[in-house]
């Protein structure tokens, strides 16, 4: 009998997260407060989110933090999400590669963001916090912490990137199911929004941007606190969940992959499903590789720069050490909302830099094609983001059948695409486009940071 | 540690379905064959489905039916589903009721409707048959069988009805994405579709209209065969999956219902979470209750007449004895599409006639208000038609509160409301409405049948 999903008991379940930076050798070089430059301390960080969620961002010396009770019970409504091997994927591609998926879509709100949407409510309703405001693009991040803000009894309010707004009106009805306030960044209601929409006043929104808005929201409203949905230290470490689970269900399934790979847009999912993994090779000599896939027409990790930049359009977080297209650049209007980011988090970046891992990056018409065929093949209508993972692994498992290699392949399905139909509805209609970055392009975003 | 999610080891997975028709007592009237009007055989009913299925559906005598290996195989990928002690809701409500739920909305399709597109689909391919062929209401049976119609190498052409295709174009997508053919209906593409189109030009189309068309296509193409999503007692046998494991997941939880609640369409989940504890009232004396609960817009139990009557618009099928409102009774365009059907299933039909089971009628509005509770309590959005399951389990569990008991409530959630937020949005709106049905409406319908 062919086993095909793999879950834990509750007893089983990770009752800690995996801080990577306590392991890694190169420590990232430090985020600069944005008023002082100067390396930023937990009390400046603390301004923004929360004290518990600032300490974490800073600490480089704790490999194990402890997930609190009130955030274990609510992983357990859903986690753990199932390790499934993919017999039909592989069947469908005639390989000799194991090919095996972390399926994150079945969490309520059907990606993984909830991970760190539950922890980084929960601390700022208990350090007093009424209120939270956050920036989404697809809206998996801010269906997540709309819901987790009604878990723990906090008024929400989302900036989604415009495009995404008009795009997926889907996901803005689920955040206003769970009682969130929702408006399409840039807006009028934050200085940031109009400074940007006078300059462009057809801006469609970005990430950047609409991170602005909220930041600038918290920061002028009483008992509010920001929350992020990837990008930083402490969201990775959240979202380390899935690859400390998946560790011990490829363990119940005998095996250990050989390669990793998570589509990236800040690397919240990418670090979720890799860093557990990582540390067997920084600290027992494995050899796995992981593989970050991004979009071809946002392609921090492939074509940016590492150097010190801002994590929003106007210039009000931290300047962080990273891998970046510029925070002015402007991705394009890719369906993979959720990957339309101009950097890369911190920790990442400095993994990156070190060799630890590597980048690929896949075309808009290839991520498709690769998501149809796993539809077909797996039943499952993956996310826009996902798909990028997907044709990876595929490109992958392919080059197994070529060299007759059974090569063990692991991948994060971070989200399921069944409210993204209508990007699918033109990948058939054949009138999908990819897009390119120019090297002029990039540049000008680049040249002087 | 409060236990939320019981799941089954493979090993645990029940390998057989339950055939309630072999321990009914009485046992329900036969069908009829639509030309002889005589009781309909087998070799009949395997012109238009499989033979297995046909077999299935006249077996009266075996109360276990083995599920086949390479079903079992595809079960096994989304299969146990979880049972959820739904603590959230308790809470919500400040009832003392235990509050279960079955989540069948982790399907890949995101939907029970799985359960029986595979064996149907298998049933017909082992046949030597091409083509399958269909009708679907909300679009989740349609996702179901293109999918199952693609796992088995069958070529899927689906019938769905033309306001739900206008209203939920996303699950039109998802049977493209898996390969089917889509037909609006009433269509130009069978004789029946334009017969109702010449009588009513504007026809929004109904199950009934889409049955029609489906059932004349398989009767005029060689190897083609039909599948129904619900209604027929084949259906309900493999829909016991649910229920079956159900029991399992109950008994690791440590309680048996009290009442047990499905919405209710044409039968198939309701069954499917029901029979196998119905099972235990018929034959070891328990008096678990078991609700149906059907829109108020229409009410076949609650306001039906039992009587003999067509399962199609253009009368093509067996006449079945069954609660009915009539075929040509057209349904208000609620957004519950996978309720809006004018008869209740033989078997169930004969239950609720022997006092075996309940039924409950919701209105539109209701079942908003509950699926809104329910989502903001478990994170989980309900499809429209699970809201109807949902609203009952309230009104129960608000009884409990009133007299303080205890009772265990289990009630299957069908499926999931992400592809169909445009109705939540509306009842945000507040532009949602009720839609009644007068007596004489009724009347009109089943008078002369």
């Amino acid at each position: 009998m062919k086993q095909k999903r793999y879950f834990l008991a509750d007893n089983e379940l990770p009752t800690q997260w995996y801080n990577i930076q306590a392991d890694m050798k190169n420590k990232p070089q430090p985020m600069l407060s944005p008023k002082t430059k100067k390396p930023i301390t937990v009390d400046e960080l603390s301004q923004l989110i929360s004290r518990e969620a600032a300490s974490q961002e800073l600490n480089f010396s704790d490999a194990w933090i402890d997930i609190p009770e009130p955030v274990l019970e609510m992983y357990r409504y859903y986690r753990s999400t199932p390790l499934v091997r993919a017999y039909g994927l592989e069947e469908a591609l005639g390989t000799p590669a194991h090919i095996y998926f972390k399926n994150e879509s079945v969490s309520p709100v059907g990606s993984h963001k909830l991970n760190s949407a539950l922890p980084q409510a929960y601390y700022c309703k208990k350090e007093g916090a009424t209120n939270i405001t956050t920036e989404t693009g697809a809206g998996q991040w801010g269906c997540a912490l709309s819901y987790a803000s009604k878990v723990f009894g906090l008024e929400c309010a989302v900036y989604q990137v415009k495009i995404s707004y008009n795009q997926k009106p889907y996901r803005r009805s689920v955040m206003q199911v769970f009682g969130a306030q929702v408006t399409p960044s840039p807006s009028m209601s934050t200085r940031a929004g109009k400074d940007i929409l006078t300059l462009y006043p057809n801006h469609q929104g970005s990430l950047g941007t609409a991170i602005s808005e909220a930041v600038e929201l918290a920061l002028t409203t009483p008992n509010c606190k920001y929350a992020l949905g990837s990008v930083m230290s402490h969201v990775s470490l959240h979202q380390t969940i899935i690859g400390l689970e998946a560790e011990k269900q490829m363990e119940k399934a005998g095996e250990y992959p050989d390669i990793v790979i998570g589509c990236f847009g800040g690397g919240s999912n990418f670090s979720g499903i890799s860093f557990p993994f990582m540390r067997h090779n920084i600290l027992d000599g494995k050899k796995t590789r992981f593989i970050a896939a991004e979009p071809e027409s946002c392609p921090k990790l492939t074509r940016g720069k590492f150097c010190y930049d801002y994590g929003d359009e106007s210039a009000y977080t931290p300047l962080m050490p990273m891998f970046s297209l510029g925070h002015n650049f402007r991705p394009a209007n890719i369906h993979a909302g959720g990957l339309r980011y101009h950097g890369a988090g911190v920790v990442v970046s400095q993994l990156y830099k070190d060799g630890l891992m590597e980048a690929a990056d896949v075309s808009q018409l290839q991520s498709f094609e690769a998501g149809l065929l796993f539809s077909k093949a797996e039943g499952i209508i993956p996310a826009p983001e996902s798909c990028h993972a997907i044709a990876v692994a595929v490109e992958e498992a392919k080059r197994c059948k070529e060299t007759g290699e059974s090569k063990v392949i692991l991948f994060n399905l971070s989200g399921h695409g069944l409210v993204d139909m209508a990007a699918y509805d033109q990948y058939l209609s054949g009138s999908l486009t990819n897009y390119t970055v120019s090297p002029e392009e990039i540049e000008k975003n680049v040249g002087n940071l």
